[in-house]
């Protein structure tokens, strides 16, 4: 088969009436879901140390940053602007395959975007066709890929990004076909990462890879024609079982991004459905945190896969921690970027209610579901079952939520009234003449 | 096992003084050939098609490129020197995990050193470093992490730029631990490019992001600790199996510089002993090309399964190819950079020699060996069998001829004169000052 160039042809065919308005409403919601998480990431250390360390290296400050008063070339923005929108584990997720979809696709479109004039139109066409080309690559793969410790986010990611920038630069078929290989073998991230800066790297390094291998295919660089489906290709490279059939079937019929979710909670997706509980008894009982004696959850066994860090001293750890989710929620009674500072891990009452809990693993329990149980000092016991978590697939965040999570996170970069603007504007982002116009309104120092 | 921690201190910790003479010879002899090697690729078309693509993404032109006029920032330098060295695919190569492993070290300390102040010891003492780190890294995943497809002198390669940068940067343990994670993550390069642009690129980004990922570590920015050895760190994650004891054992006792090769022709080494043993038949009996009837190789079964291509129109394919090596050895007698051009593998006559050529895998056959059988339309056999391919570890090329495969190269990117003087400088290199020194009489526009 030819999926490298099935693909291609495809990405580069589409336009923007072939997409139906469900999927083209949902493209609206996974950017402005995106333009919060980079606002709110702006101003982490982990970007502050990657500006300073870079900017010498930076090409003509073309770009500009989202949430940032910095500019850099627009390679490099595509880099800090997947680090922003990363670094809190707040954007988006599919749970077929566990990416973070739009960070490497809008991370280098909006760098793209703020150098370069284009139309919300071609913005928009270009970011579901890269959105759908890196769910295909990663469903094709995934799970085998993912389960021997690949970033699905990183690895897959990289494609994303070259397809979006490539259709917007107007490439050839055989150009694109190239900038599916480039992409191909510069495809990264381990899982070894987590916990670390390096995480929020990954998706950075696929926009920024991603949108130097389109622009190289343009310029005439060869690569391997069958980057995805040859002998030594990415899916036989990286994954021990793949089925190349999920690139292609149903191309134009199905769409990726009805797959998307966005998180209520920063932290990784399989701890959601016990925060979910932890607040909804918080919110009914209020125990006191003192008063707290045990706390036993039962969850999905992939959370004690992916989130069993116990000792945890930094925010960033508690990100992986399944107890940490339960004794915020338990506590706070809310889990917001507030919940996963060095501060908040390191909380006295917390820290305490954390330690008390302790988790089984349970098959008969699915990752949308987890069966919170604690036990209060005066003998009584409360529980909570959550079947369907709050920002699943069936229990989706609302428009007027994900504005809520936009607001608590645009607000520490930039004025809410600001804030508020840049919503309407990525609500209207396909009618926007040029996307600078929102660029702008998303940086600092208009 | 610590695996990464034992090597970020033992890299940190070893001086000059500690490596045995015949070692430091052995590193001026690979510099010399690295040297040659990225003159004579300096001016193809990747070289070309990269830099103009990316110079508009260039930082201040701080550094140098080997063999040209352009200056770039140091990380686009590192990735443009990596480019070159490798794109005839005439660089150095270690018998024992195929690695190229010059390219990447010394392509990201040549751009260093062309932009910052470095004495030719301490760029020896990295160099060594880095290729120790590399190769001991690669020789841990071999032979399942290149049998599935990974091209081993992008995925390893990017660990001994980080750590030979590193080295000079003067990072603590701690950054050193995160350079090595950063690297991991960011370890990438499939055999699917191979007889692609796509391939020289591999080096170059390993360069480009090792460096990089040094910059970063020593800027703060963390990364996962067990890069190497953890539960999905690059081992795991990149390897089916994989032994991490020999990243460690015998750490300062030997040295993998010991196990370098380098090519005496511009293609891949399994092609070697057929070029080898075409080239002495050649000479010994000049048998015109149109009385060739038949050529029969017997040749290890690894030569058909990486250099098996046939109906070649490119140059690049003609690396790839062990019928174009029998060819261009029985036409020319032998098989220099004017051997893989786009005009010699459509010359007619070399056209006709190869296609009449077959070849059959003999497990009885080393990959330092070949059989070469011709048959003349007289009726007459003219037969060769290479037991010891030229280059190999067991009949190395002497320093003298490594001095005739520098000049032919340099020559298509600087004055002979200049070639000459140049030799000198990297045989002495660990007695200069500055490295500089060195980078600008490899440059173009003095």
């Amino acid at each position: 088969m030819q999926e490298t160039k099935t693909l291609a042809a495809y990405v580069l065919s589409t336009q923007i009436e072939d997409i139906p308005p469900d999927v083209q409403h949902e493209a609206k919601r996974a950017i402005l879901n995106y333009v919060g998480c980079a606002l709110g990431g702006s101003a982490d250390e982990a970007m502050d140390i990657a500006i300073r360390t870079l900017s010498p290296y930076s090409g003509p400050p073309a770009a500009s940053i989202l949430g940032r008063a910095e500019r850099m070339d627009p390679l490099h923005a595509s880099l800090m602007n997947g680090i922003s929108s990363h670094v809190y584990d707040y954007d988006d997720t599919t749970p077929k395959n566990y990416m973070h979809p739009t960070s490497p696709v809008a991370s280098a479109l909006f760098a793209y975007a703020s150098a370069h004039p284009v139309s919300g139109r071609d913005f928009m066409q270009a970011f579901i066709l890269g959105f759908e080309a890196e769910m295909r690559i990663g469903n094709a793969v995934y799970p085998a890929h993912y389960d021997v410790g690949w970033h699905i986010t990183g690895t897959a990611g990289v494609f994303g990004a070259a397809v979006a920038i490539g259709r917007l630069l107007g490439l050839t078929e055989q150009q694109m076909i190239w900038a599916i290989g480039l992409a191909a073998t510069q495809a990264a991230g381990i899982r070894e990462m987590f916990g670390s800066m390096a995480k929020a790297f990954h998706p950075g390094h696929s926009a920024r890879n991603g949108y130097a291998s389109a622009l190289l295919a343009q310029g005439g660089f060869t690569a391997g024609e069958r980057g995805l489906e040859g002998a030594r290709g990415f899916a036989a490279v990286q994954a021990a079982k793949f089925d190349l059939s999920k690139i292609t079937a149903d191309l134009g019929k199905t769409y990726e991004l009805r797959a998307n979710t966005y998180k209520p909670f920063p932290c990784g997706i399989v701890n959601h459905p016990t925060i979910d509980g932890a607040i909804q008894l918080h919110n009914e009982f209020h125990p006191a945190p003192e008063e707290i004696a045990a706390v036993r959850l039962r969850v999905a066994p992939l959370v004690l896969d992916l989130c069993n860090q116990t000792n945890i001293t930094k925010g960033l750890q508690g990100k992986f921690s399944v107890y940490h989710g339960a004794a915020i929620g338990l506590v706070r009674g809310k889990a917001g970027i507030q919940e996963y500072t060095d501060q908040a891990v390191n909380d006295p009452a917390i820290k305490r209610v954390r330690e008390l809990a302790t988790a089984t693993g349970d098959p008969s329990i699915t990752e949308d579901q987890a069966n919170i149980e604690v036990e209060l000092k005066s003998g009584k016991t409360l529980t909570r079952f959550v079947e369907k978590s709050l920002g699943n697939l069936h229990r989706p965040l609302t428009d007027r939520q994900l504005e809520e999570k936009f607001q608590n996170q645009a607000i520490l970069a930039i004025p809410a009234a600001q804030a508020e603007s840049l919503i309407q504007l990525c609500w209207n982002i396909d009618s926007l003449e040029a996307v600078s116009t929102l660029t702008k309104a998303a940086s600092l120092n208009l």
